[in-house]
């Protein structure tokens, strides 16, 4: 990295990342849930930093926050970025607030130049883009495409307040949801930590999204019998852990095979896996595995699929145990990002001579639900060890300011292309 | 099974059992916990039981109950019979107490033929068979061994009592423990449900175990980095649960070759595998498995696990996770039962006509450790599909009454012989 970050001031940047940080559950650092009462608290800190910046800010009907600064030429569609200021539970600073806070880093980079753009520009801060605690993630930005349906709406939290209820409460109006539906963008950039290690392994400056990997569950039960671990025979046990470490480690197998096949980012995990009753001297009668596939061609998840189903079922006759339920708890297909808006963030990082990576990204972002209605692009930017979700999470001040020049960059291209 | 019961009542012997399995923890039969009101309740019936018969009860500084009928000859060494009438939470009606109201039945059996026996007859309810709130088990037969030392007695259960003190609250006197110790016992023996599936699949009436497994459990944990399972490539992956689930493989491939070898009863079971955080989107960063491993050979024990260490060890380097803990939690030798007496118990069943199958015992039981200070053998009656510690478990009346039966004639022949 070589380039002088020209009118970005990455101190105060970075200062804007450690005080939205800042508003956190005291007792679990970083923690911001969508809905809580911290969440407003930073939308509040968040609102007064977007006016201080000359924009004015508003909530959709999805209760989406929306600051925009309006353009020079009448009717120029917005030029949109954005991200989330929600986080996990106990989760890190840099995921969602980054992506937001580089737009708004660019915005005032632009106006310190003297730019008046011909666009109007938006940053959207989308509402709950982690799985909020009603079970749905990306709240926002699926409501902004018109696919937060009445089921979604009605599922509920611990206490039984509904989604609904919920987005009515923070400023959105359910009644009225469709009208926060857009057709009006002329591209969206959403920057973000990577939250993988490709970055800090190549040593490049930054990531350009190829695509968002789409994303499968798999719920696979399989069922034996409990018996005595010391006086059941081997050849007589119906042990369903045992199918299941089978199925797992035929699971990463082929994954590793698919990763390396030439069609694409490919990752498959068997992130839960638990027995019962998991004491040491019974054999497990039950087992539950739930696998998380990701890939960038939609072929390649579903014959990953077709692979795990078939493998089970061939299991379960080996160990002498029912394969009780093979289910596809959610599948979303991979979302390519736009190409033109891709060269737009090439250009952007080359002018300022920073090196740059094409990668897929394999965590989901708003980015995929508003690719259904403009045309949309994401820069990564490196964090270290890939860690995220955690307080460990960390992105150079460096990085940042980074990213937020190469997206005033893009501003810029995008502003004078679409004027 | 073609036999005559003989002097053997066996509906008096099933109403026993089922009385004594009435005296439950109403909310979740069949419970009779070592050390609590239940199990107390349940004794009081036993001593009434006992008594009705004219046997004399008595705790000993272990609180062992023992009832006792008195022999015709001065200085007999004791016949001595038993088994235990605590349960697991939520167990059965027939693991002990069948061995004890069997003992009982047999007594009373030869009392209405006009038997009298030139052997003092005992039968023992054994303190705290099962694993108790203190975490020990075989507490009554280890104080009898004197096997059950400082450490052990100084456990405490959630309360923080120490098994000191409880022995002392349910009648024993732990300051003399060592009173409890007996070098005077001819012989022993304890009937008990199978806990397996042998007898039942064979039709084979009756089991004469050839000896006790030894058992061993292993702690193995793996720990590798809980990245996000979205964005860490296959290649840089430390799956820790992976690591777990071939870990478990290998062993269950390892254990049906050993049990076939034709050295001896062998299993193994991973009993307990969890990971951590067990959540779809993150690779396992860490994965605690417990591994039960019972053979009849001394040496397979030794052998299965420097296996386990030796593979644990290739697949973190795999894997690419450390193995953080490779711990023998416990180790006890296998118990061959007493020639003897095995012969025995195998002419008292052919004198009744009924069919005998010499089988390993794969669970522990108070006669492996009787069997340090005093000739012992068991005998086994068919159990309904091998269940044990559940409600579901099942033993016909029948069954029973063969057994007792058994025990019966056996008592006869020890008495004649060591007159």
């Amino acid at each position: 990295m070589t380039a002088a970050v020209s009118a970005i001031d990455a101190g105060r940047l970075w200062d804007d990342v450690m005080s939205l940080a800042a508003i956190t559950d005291p007792d679990r650092p970083y923690t911001r849930r969508s809905f809580s009462a911290r969440f407003l608290q930073g939308r509040d800190w968040l609102r007064q930093r977007f006016e201080a910046s000359g924009m004015t800010v508003r909530l959709d009907a999805a209760a989406n926050m929306i600051a925009r600064l309006e353009g020079s030429v009448m009717d120029a569609q917005p030029i949109v970025l954005g991200s989330h200021s929600d986080t996990v539970p106990s989760g890190g600073r840099f995921d969602g607030t980054a992506g937001i806070l580089a737009a708004l880093e660019a915005v005032r980079g632009l106006q310190a130049e003297g730019y008046r753009a011909r666009h109007p520009i938006e940053i959207v801060d989308f509402l709950a883009e982690e799985p909020s605690d009603y079970g749905i993630s990306c709240v926002g930005s699926r409501a902004m495409a018109g696919a937060l349906d009445e089921r979604m709406l009605a599922c509920s939290d611990a206490r039984g307040e509904t989604l609904s209820a919920a987005i009515a409460r923070v400023g959105g109006d359910p009644a009225h949801l469709s009208s926060a539906r857009r057709s009006d963008v002329a591209g969206y950039l959403e920057l973000h930590i990577e939250q993988g290690m490709m970055l800090q392994r190549s040593g490049i400056d930054l990531g350009i999204v190829t695509s968002i990997a789409g994303i499968a569950r798999v719920e696979v039960i399989f069922a034996g019998a409990a018996d005595h671990a010391g006086t059941t025979p081997m050849s007589l046990r119906r042990d369903a852990g045992l199918a299941a470490a089978t199925l797992s480690s035929f699971a990463a197998e082929r994954a590793h095979e698919f990763a390396v096949r030439g069609e694409g980012y490919f990752v498959a995990t068997t992130g839960v896996l638990s027995i019962e009753p998991n004491a040491a001297n019974v054999v497990p009668g039950r087992a539950r595995m739930i696998f998380d596939i990701r890939a960038e061609a939609p072929a390649s998840l579903d014959e990953f699929i077709a692979l795990l189903q078939a493998e089970s079922a061939v299991i379960a006759a080996q160990r002498a145990v029912d394969r009780a339920a093979f289910a596809i708890l959610t599948r979303t297909d991979p979302v390519p990002c736009s190409d033109h808006l891709r060269d737009v963030l090439a250009r952007s990082a080359e002018k300022l001579n920073y090196s740059t990576l094409p990668l897929a990204s394999g965590a989901g972002h708003d980015a995929a639900f508003v690719a259904r209605f403009a045309p949309s692009a994401m820069l990564f930017i490196p964090c270290r060890d890939g860690k995220s979700h955690t307080p460990e999470e960390w992105a150079e001040p460096h990085a940042l300011a980074a990213g937020a020049a190469t997206l005033l960059e893009a501003i810029r291209l995008m502003d004078g292309r679409n004027a």
